[in-house]
């Protein structure tokens, strides 16, 4: 089973030109993200990957990345991947989503996927593929998951 | 808006006499719900609560709760309902489940309710209410969850 | 397992003084709901009830209501409870949902149950309890849901 | 926005050689199906598509294929793509899914794409695209499903 999600095809064009730029405040600005050891690896438009290398205490009993953190890292990459496509002044808030997990998380590093599907003006529904990568590279889906993204106004 | 989860008016019966062992067993094996700080507050059968206190590194900008660490919960407040329902040499993986977040999660604690709707031989259904505490010992819904755990036998 | 949704406690205040009308029509003006026979069987604030009888051309080839009535039921009685709590003028649409189905749904009647959780200005979330009735009144939970519609400006 | 679904490009080998037979067979015991007259438009391994033309009765107030009647057909066919892919003897019921509805079911002809994501031997999880095709044969995507299907004993 091969991971699907790719930066989409239809060419969205983000309403704000600096979408990377806020894109690498509005990761920066998660702590919880950082307490995890996640990696910003790739931004497009309506398309985000984020990695996190295997630490014991992110773990489960086996060794496999927590049930939680492969389900957060899920929500976090669809936030993102709406983050990308949002006006300036305005962001992105998690409303909804729904994690299936496929297999045990056991590999040397968790990869997220998030692909914008309908970029609304309220809602952005969005789908992720997660992965594990092992120590050679090789990837195999662990989760799917489908969500909607709220836009609201930043503030500040 | 309040909680309405509370342990099952059905009255379960769990087929392990030590299910509470056997749950502090299974929430000590995660290392992840340690890392957040997560507390073991009240185990019955068919409902488990968990509570974690507000640490900046699992929040976000706002000093709001990080999804990841909301849904997190979630899943894991869920699994842990539908462990204390297995039989002695089964445990529980989860398997799916949706979250929708209804405001920010601002508080002192955050307090995750799961409750196990229907024991399945092989897929146990579940619902959480997660909620947040004020320092004053109000409470206000902010996500609720419905999921399915799946029974597996437990090694070693 | 018993269903344990009923009108909310928190007594919800509909800001549409006529909402009772304005649910019987919009449930009158769903063909589909006709179409598999659903009856309107009771309405309160927060909280709408339908009722369809057993007929063979909705079921499957056991005997059972087949999976999208039991389906199509929970979304529309999630989007019934949202409509009883919009303003004039406005009316819900339905934005996502997700289903478990928990046992076959052998019996007389399928008895739908949805309730607003938390009524937002833009997306008000719901949970949902389908239950089937044999012809003694007895009552078994088969399916749960959870959802949110979508509030937007009725025309005409 | 496009469907992205298709047959999966992992090349899934159906345990039973005569899938194709069998699948019929299955869509021909769903009474529902044939009610809102769905006609089953292919077959592969591991994917599915159904087809509904409008009619009013399945429709809501505006011309629109209802809600209930879009979830209903992700639901369904998803469990057809899970269906191709389970062994003699075998067959599937839903166990969950969650629908997000992207934009008004607008169109000539409601079209259902499921697509097995994971083959487990238990749970088969899948993804479904739902689009409205014009009279002119454009497609728009309307609404994307996730949802896991359980592997059960055929019985007779």
């Amino acid at each position: 089973v091969k991971s699907e999600l790719a930066p989409p095809a239809q060419g969205f064009v983000p309403p704000n030109p600096d979408f990377r730029a806020f894109l690498e405040r509005f990761f920066a600005e998660q702590g919880y993200l950082r307490l995890i050891g996640t990696v910003l690896a790739r931004i497009e438009p309506g398309f985000v990957e984020y990695q996190v290398p295997y630490r014991a205490d992110i773990g489960q009993q086996h060794g496999f990345f927590h049930g939680g953190v492969v389900g957060g890292i899920a929500e976090a990459v669809m936030g993102a991947a709406a983050a990308t496509l949002v006006a300036q002044g305005s962001t992105v808030v998690g409303a909804e989503y729904k994690v299936n997990l496929l297999s045990p998380a056991l590999g040397a590093t968790l990869i997220g996927r998030g692909q914008v599907v309908k970029p609304g003006r309220r809602l952005i529904v969005c789908r992720a593929d997660i992965l594990v990568a092992g120590t050679d590279g090789t990837e195999r889906l662990c989760a799917i998951a489908q969500g909607a993204m709220a836009v609201v106004a930043a503030d500040g």
